[in-house]
């Protein structure tokens, strides 16, 4: 009834959660459900309560959640106004419990892992999935492998230390240890829940179900994405084609994945009309969360874009943050400069006249600008000095706009 | 019909956002609605639109909202196991947008400001408030004022300014400028939403009435809440006085209010039972969130407190970032220093026979940790090194448990 497939080659594998690349392919597996009819159920308050006929479980141990999901659509007025576009949203998955979308896919997996009777896991990270699986592994009393990239900022590694994980920093090649980590969990039996983990990107499949809700059980016309390794796009597609499939939906949306452009490899290869993906030497991007320059599902993403009429463009480093910066000034909204990358594409999309003027968007805002407060330097911070004795002359001189 | 009321001496005096003490008790006033038959529009989406009839507002608008609310309720099971406690539960306040249950007060000032055409919006703050009030400013566009208490982080002073305010760093006694502020808003035309904001504290009520429904419209029998101003904890209990009286609950929880020890004016009053609070002549607590050496509404607090049974108490110091480890090491929760208090503030209950044991608790955790990570330092982190070629070896020798 279910089964893990290789997209590329449709080869049906056992599901297991030791098992995430086809062995042929070296392709990302994904889970397939069995086929017979599913609903909502609305009435539960935990998210993947509501969305379980959709997903890889039987039931939900609430003493495993840490209430991830149910975020907000909030309407960016200001936004379509000054840009003047259709109907704005965004879809702020920055208020999950560890402040990013990360946490959709470490619920699902650590459920899978305690119904499995597994009792390790692990993952491989530069900062937000470090975090999050530190967090879900505590929660369940299991024992927490992470690893991190060389160079991660001690904001990342404080707040993913202060769950008491097994943290290992990790020197050598970041695509490497992706691959190797995987193998290692097997041979020590510690279920590595990495970022292309097909239970993980069932858990992604969650914030787009909520999206449906949330626009009255209607498709977006564009869904912008931040895109990485490619495991949350992909999830976010694959939860429009189920609800395609199961009749909730008509049309799908545009799907537009968003790299930054200085690590861009699959924005690369969809311009470049290539049919694989070749990893790029070093990346460089001020969007740190997006930084992978080797992304295991890469070529699944490309396949799934073209099929779908969808996008992966890139978005300019010196853009970034400037498209950060307008998200927080007129919508106060703050967000990881990997988030903002998304406004940058649509953007760039609206002025080459593509988007419909009739249409609605979804942005999804992936992860809290709190997590990368590094980038915002005192040189942008301005902060007067007064005596409160001098206050009232200073409020009366402040022009009021 | 409606009016704001001077709790102490009952006197009421006309609905006015300029307008927050008493003049003559110089007490904080409360909003005093119609007595109408009220219900819970369940239906909807926004907290606010679900909690209007209870509320100061007469519509919701959209646009002014960030998704605040709608806060996860989670079972505690492992710190009940552990320290053998009953029914308990964290009331997740710290995935609000901008981190903190801050965000329920503001989000309800913006929303009047609004409708009453007030243009200018300011607040005092030593950290929360401060990010809380630039962000939603941002997105009502207006013109916000934040003064800042002399030697903030520069955590707070970044993730304020990214929001671009008027940000003024005031040297000089905080509870001084805390009064100054609104003398010099009225003068000024700018509406100082500060901790014991009429309107703010008619916010904080969303949070109880999420907690009754989470509950299955039942009282929790305890209700933890860390206190500085008082204002929060008001909120709470008003909330929770109305359903009462409202016929949605016939017994109010047992309300606890917890200090930080080394800032616990309101605390020390009501140990020693004195008719008022006195202020402390200098704060120093780790917690500082909660670091309110002169906090405006303690006379009100305590007492609301005595009246209904509850307690004030502090959480001795050396405790708090034990407490605030518990939580993230056990349950995958990282709280600011200040939310930790509640823990400390239970556990000590516990001890001393006080807790019912069929009682249900619910814990009010009301800032992320990530706004205070210079609390976790790299002392307490622990991180292992290793290389590529090393990590087999090292996984395999780290111990399972």
């Amino acid at each position: 009834m279910e089964a893990f497939e290789c997209a590329f080659c449709k080869k049906i594998f056992p599901v297991d959660p030791f098992h995430t690349f086809c062995p042929d392919c070296q392709e990302p597996l994904l889970y397939k459900g069995p086929k017979a009819d599913k609903k909502f159920h609305r009435d539960k308050d935990f998210p993947l309560e509501v969305m379980l006929d959709f997903l890889p479980l039987d039931h939900v141990d609430r003493n495993l959640s840490l209430g991830e999901g149910n975020t907000p659509l909030i309407k960016l007025k200001k936004v379509e106004k000054n840009f003047q576009l259709p109907s704005l949203y965004a879809k702020n998955e920055t208020v999950n419990p560890t402040l990013s979308f990360k946490d959709r896919g470490t619920a699902l997996a650590t459920q899978k892992a305690i119904s499995l009777g597994i009792e390790r896991i692990g993952t491989v990270s530069t900062g937000n999935m470090a975090i999050s699986t530190a967090a879900y592994g505590a929660r369940a009393g299991l024992k927490t492998y992470v690893l991190i990239k060389e160079g991660a900022h001690p904001e990342i590694i404080h707040s993913t230390g202060i769950y008491n994980p097994v943290m290992i920093n990790v020197k050598g090649d970041y695509g490497e240890l992706f691959r190797r980590s995987l193998s290692l969990g097997k041979e020590n039996n510690i279920y590595f829940t990495n970022s292309v983990d097909p239970f993980r990107i069932e858990g992604y499949k969650v914030a787009a179900f909520e999206i449906f809700f949330q626009l009255n059980q209607e498709s977006p016309d564009f869904v912008f994405v931040p895109v990485s390794s490619g495991g949350h796009l992909i999830g976010l597609m694959k939860a429009f084609h189920e609800l395609r499939q199961h009749g909730f939906i008509t049309k799908l949306p545009h799907f537009i994945g968003v790299q930054a452009e200085g690590c861009s490899p699959i924005a690369s290869a969809f311009r470049q009309k290539k049919p694989r993906v070749e990893r790029i030497e070093k990346a460089k991007t001020i969007a740190k969360a997006i930084s992978n320059p080797d992304p295991p599902a890469g070529n699944l993403l490309l396949r799934m874009i073209r099929n779908t009429g969808g996008t992966i463009m890139s978005a300019p480093e010196d853009k970034i943050l400037e498209a950060q910066r307008i998200l927080a000034e007129i919508e106060g909204i703050f967000v990881q400069p990997a988030s903002a990358t998304v406004l940058v594409g649509l953007l760039e999309l609206a002025e080459q006249g593509k988007i419909n003027p009739e249409g609605s968007i979804v942005l999804v805002l992936t992860g809290n600008g709190m997590k990368a407060l590094g980038k915002i330097t005192q040189k942008n911070t301005q902060i007067l000095q007064a005596n409160l004795a001098d206050l009232s002359s200073i409020l009366e001189f402040v022009p009021s706009d």
